[in-house]
């Protein structure tokens, strides 16, 4: 069975969606998360679209992947323009990365009513501009837009834009399924079709949601002999968004008999799903096929007693293959191994009744709304609480924070704090751009002199969701802080009903993170 | 071509999902809906499995519909029983809906392992079973449970099964996917196959989404052969849903040339969508395929001006066709046209000058920040100030927030806002659960009075980010706050170093735009 090449597009695709937006040191983020997933090719974006991407292009340079390959997306020459002095395939050409995607016109009606250049012009853009980024020694992927209705159209003219660009020295031809309208059997179709025509050329595949197929689309081109497949985490994407890799990836291995990534790999994909979620700061589906919160959670009665029974009766695959777990049994399994882990990478030695207390801390927390996967800070302390091994900074009297607008339009925000450090009581007041300033600051001027190595750590990183949007104003908000001290940088997590309690919670949680003995002691932990 | 039969399964496998829950009441309403958008089968549920079901029918036996049918749900009888006995089969027996659609066991694992009765028993239990409800007048719809599985382990044993409900008398045969295991090539070659052995019977689809192809699984079934598809509105369901029913109907009527329902019946999908939700008190998915907010949204650049030149090129449908409609997402690189058509869409005309100055001011709350994709309330305020159709609520003379917390861990938010309307000065006190609320109480205290319609309006989302994480403390944060009317819903922005302050722009924004003339005066912008 051919290998099955997984390329994914969360990075610029991805990216189409509304309100999507990662800065380059996410984005940076993503990338080590999809290399250790097992992705073969990540798709970076155009390296000078605008100074974040260049600053992407240079940060990717200097990674060390262990095992992906970074590609730079791009399109065909201008029309009658030598690809040579094309800008744009310049840039290309002058990046680190090794690949580079370059998307070209394979539907007649398009080149001709929406580009309106010639046929023939056409089939030069794509031909010239795929000879010349071969000839720079990169390898080239042509993504063929809009294909499907291309063929649909005018047969001939679509397979003889592909056939110029395999002949020009493209490695893979694409099939796009641009406004998403195919069905599956129309994609099972199509690729058959460009593969008698075009025999021995990889095929890869890469759709759209718009008919709500498109997972099934690319499992279905993937039986029909395509070897590439892109898509997106989360199939998060322009309008009902990209074909989802994360679901597309657990079905090519544990239903169609792919071997894409190892039994460990896999492991990682209700993580990784999590991940990219925390970091576009948009709420996990519960509903998610393999890696949602709800995907393996059984009701009573009838099911749960089956499941007991025989998990393989009421459950299509194990959800451990994918990193998620069943939700029945949430309190007693669940968890138990990743805590242990967790403890041991902190240095930590746990009990069976410690780890218990941890289990049952954290069941409650959650049922309140916390989640942990991106507040590795609050959770190691969490693992301090319970071990006893927690070094507390001080005793809470009170805090207030004060923000006002005046008639002249400016905002004065201002914080007091009373605590208590080692038995002696501090009043500390401070101004700040905004109340979690404010409120760091009052906390700093306390606690730098006890706690030097504050003084190097700052926050970089703030963000607020509401966790039951039908709730209103009684709804729970979640708030996570980064922070970091040039060398490390972990998460913490506040949740309350009242915005600023909540950051409150995260704030106190991202400092005592810091001054933890043998985290100040030691070097960072990694 | 035979005439597909649309089976709703929302009242009764929808509610499966966590959380769901409808009184009597509401499921006659959402009834109503589905025969108006010309379901042809709804599943109500058991007539008696609780006093709130058997309500329920009480109300449906008094409803006149004008297409759909009411099919009662059961199973069947238990082992060892004669059917006229069975205390399920004969509430269904009297219940007045005119079709009982009932459960059987199909997979000889399941037969054995889980129910543990023989063999021949299980097939006595389904025959008799359909025997007694066609004797006592009903028509009888077989599901058979998990029958992909059975049909993998022991293709004779379920192919009995199915054979046994149907010389018994059932009118459909539905090929259930319990577990949602299948992928599309599987449920295509057993709905053949099935067909091969039972020929003339007619045969249903019931998918459930654990592969994340539940649309395209029911779609292949129907291109094999099955003319009945169940599915639930939304895809709602246990785990991660059923087989979406709307996408189903749009699919098979736009793609695959099925007249399922009128063209009428058809631009009622959008709308039947949201009410479902909006009933289940959901957040519509703004990605669903077909009705989403963003099924149709394009972001500006090549695109939108493709979209103006030929809506074909980059559009899979005609949104009317589903009663929803285009939109043209707001970025940085949006031009002249996309504004043009926003305003035309809030019912403004803007001259040159106008559309010149709304482009100048965009670019300038972009560098700061502002990023009007998520926030259409407003971007259309950004219209109505510089084309001067815009009513102001109030002056600000001053706003305070405080937020403090005490030793007994009560956190305690208050608002004070000193505001001008109509040359009269209002001072106004609130305490909330937290900034926003507070604030939002405040005006909301004083604006009321004079726009009612601000009292129906309330805040469903609230987000914040931060927009460059390497400032630290000085960084911008942006917040997105979502409103609705229970109709219409929009979002708005603020952006500032301050959160506090960027939440009272967002907020303001929130209010105003409700309050607009032309919002309030007519109907609802579609």
């Amino acid at each position: 069975m051919t290998r099955i090449e997984l390329y994914d597009a969360t990075l610029r695709d991805g990216m189409g969606g509304g309100g999507m937006s990662l800065t380059a040191d996410e984005k940076v983020r993503l990338v080590r998360r999809l290399d250790d997933l097992g992705v073969d090719i990540i798709e970076a974006g155009f390296p000078a679209s605008n100074p974040k991407e260049a600053q992407l292009f240079a940060l990717l340079e200097h990674e060390e992947l262990s095992h992906a390959t970074i590609a730079a997306f791009g399109m065909t020459r201008r029309r009658g323009a030598a690809a040579a002095d094309d800008a744009g395939l310049r840039v290309l050409a002058g990046c680190f990365a090794p690949i580079c995607t370059i998307v070209g016109k394979t539907s007649l009606h398009h080149v001709e009513k929406v580009v309106r250049v010639s046929r023939e012009e056409n089939l030069a853009m794509i031909a010239e501009s795929v000879a010349f980024l071969a000839a720079q020694g990169k390898r080239v992927i042509f993504d063929a837009e809009h294909v499907f209705d291309g063929l649909r159209e005018d047969r001939d003219y679509t397979i003889a834009c592909l056939r110029s660009a395999a002949s020009a020295g493209a490695e893979r031809l694409v099939l796009c399924d641009t406004n998403g309208p195919s069905l599956p059997s129309h994609v099972a179709r199509a690729v058959a079709g460009v593969r008698a025509a075009l025999p021995g050329v990889p095929i890869g595949i890469h759709c759209h949601d718009d008919s709500g197929c498109a997972v099934a689309n690319t499992l279905m081109a993937v039986e029909a002999g395509a070897t590439q497949v892109q898509g997106t985490i989360n199939g998060i994407g322009e309008r009902t968004g990209n074909a989802n890799l994360i679901t597309i990836i657990a079905n090519l291995q544990l239903k169609m008999g792919h071997r894409v990534v190892s039994h460990e790999q896999l492991r990682l994909l209700t993580d990784t799903a999590h991940f990219t979620d925390e970091l576009l700061n948009r709420q996990p589906e519960p509903h998610q096929p393999y890696v949602g919160k709800n995907a393996f959670a059984h009701k009573a009665g009838l099911h749960a007693a089956g499941i007991r029974a025989d998990a393989t009766t009421f459950e299509h695959v194990d959800p451990a293959l994918v990193g998620n777990h069943r939700d029945l049994l949430i309190s007693e399994l669940s968890g138990k191994g990743t805590v242990t882990e967790k403890a041991e990478r902190a240095g930590l030695e746990l009990d069976d009744a410690t780890t218990a207390r941890v289990l049952e801390r954290m069941k409650a927390l959650e049922h309140d709304g916390y989640q942990f996967e991106a507040a590795d800070g609050s959770f190691e302390l969490l693992l301090r609480k319970e071990s006893g091994d927690y070094q507390r900074l001080f005793a809470l009297e009170s805090w207030r924070v004060t923000a006002e607008q005046h008639a002249d339009g400016e905002v004065r925000t201002e914080a007091t704090i009373k605590i208590w450090v080692d038995g002696e009581r501090f009043v500390s007041y401070a101004e700040g751009n905004g109340p979690v300033h404010a409120l760091d600051a009052a906390l700093r001027a306390v606690l730098t002199e006890a706690h030097p190595h504050l003084a190097e750590t700052w926050l970089t990183n703030f963000k607020v969701r509401i966790l039951d949007e039908t709730k209103g104003s009684d709804a729970s908000i979640r708030v996570l802080i980064d922070a970091t001290d040039g060398v490390d940088t972990w998460g913490s997590i506040g949740v309350s009903t009242n915005l600023i309690a909540a950051s409150w919670v995260a704030l106190v949680d991202s400092l005592e993170y810091a001054e933890q003995p043998s985290r100040v002691r030691g070097a960072a932990a990694p």
